[in-house]
């Protein structure tokens, strides 16, 4: 496997991924580039380049085997391991989160979730209790947390992002309207909401 | 007003509409390339060279008048007109988008929020009452609307698209995990969470 996949294949991987567990789940073995390409929407001569990144599954006339291509990608993207997430911020858009990782696949778990605000502290969300911000510090000393999202209004999230950055997080789902300066060995994957709502305002006016 | 503007230079303008807003509240009149180059974390010459798009505002050992390149950025963003949104599902998603859409910005406004649960219709979110799907043909009778925010399990989005698209929705704002195939006319914006999230996963596997 090439280790060096540049940056736009590796935001087209989880839609090949996507795609893919479609066609597991509908029991197809092998699709070929053409007919991929047709449903994906992307030339046949893209989907070829982007997948021989991935090893040599394609075979001439014979198309890709779609079971292995879809867990080798899934193991290139690091979904053949759990990862606990915590979430920072426990309002509408914590709490779609919390429920969001948790139907949408095997490979992500929401193992707590906290918030600042006494009336949040103790409510149930998907089975789990709410904790206090000041019992981060502590549950991060016993438990292994591999993302933090930040749910949290943009004031707090730089604060915050310090904060949990000092007790060791390395990566964070960032839901915060702001960009967040880290540290090098710190990862942050950005959803800004705005941004894509900005980018429909302009595609329709 | 060059109106060719590149995808890549589009996809950066919400953040630069952000970041100019953010120095308009502090008060700061004008802010050279390399000052906004140091927060923004992008070369200079990249700025000068998507700013120059918007107008020559920037002059030569003078910078940029912040209020006048945030006013024109968010006039080519559209944000100087409203924008009527309606939210289709009305779970935890569907929730945090309406909070989200009222708190961001003037130029937004959600005048409707529909589902098809009997548990949900009727219930008050953010100061408006969750409709029923069969009145939705009636309400877009009545109203302009915009956008529609589609916050469904990706099963109903299909369905629901097509739906909408028969009725007159133009642009839809896509938070179900689906890729949506829709008429040239109409403008689909994703926001594919799961993406997101496993291209956070690659980066620390």
């Amino acid at each position: 496997m090439d280790r060096e996949i540049s940056p736009a294949v590796i935001k087209r991987m989880p839609r090949y991924y996507r795609y893919l567990g479609d066609l597991v789940e509908a029991k197809v073995e092998r699709i070929s580039s053409n007919e991929l390409s047709e449903q994906m929407h992307v030339t046949a001569s893209q989907i070829r380049q982007d997948l021989s990144h991935f090893g040599g599954f394609g075979q001439q006339g014979y198309g890709y085997n779609v079971k292995n291509l879809h867990d080798e990608i899934g193991r290139i993207l690091g979904l053949n391991e759990m990862h606990n997430v915590i979430i920072i911020g426990a309002g509408n858009m914590g709490t779609a989160i919390a429920n969001y990782v948790r139907f949408e696949d095997l490979s992500f778990k929401v193992t707590g979730i906290f918030d600042v605000s006494k009336e949040k502290i103790g409510k149930d969300i998907c089975g789990k209790k709410v904790m206090s911000m000041e019992s981060l510090g502590d549950f991060l000393s016993k438990n292994h947390v591999d993302i933090a999202a930040l749910t949290l209004p943009r004031d707090n999230a730089v604060t915050v992002a310090d904060e949990i950055i000092s007790m060791g997080i390395k990566a964070i789902w960032n839901f915060a309207h702001v960009d967040l300066t880290v540290p090098g060995d710190v990862v942050v994957q950005n959803v800004h909401l705005s941004d894509s709502l900005m980018q429909l305002s302009f595609k329709i006016s």
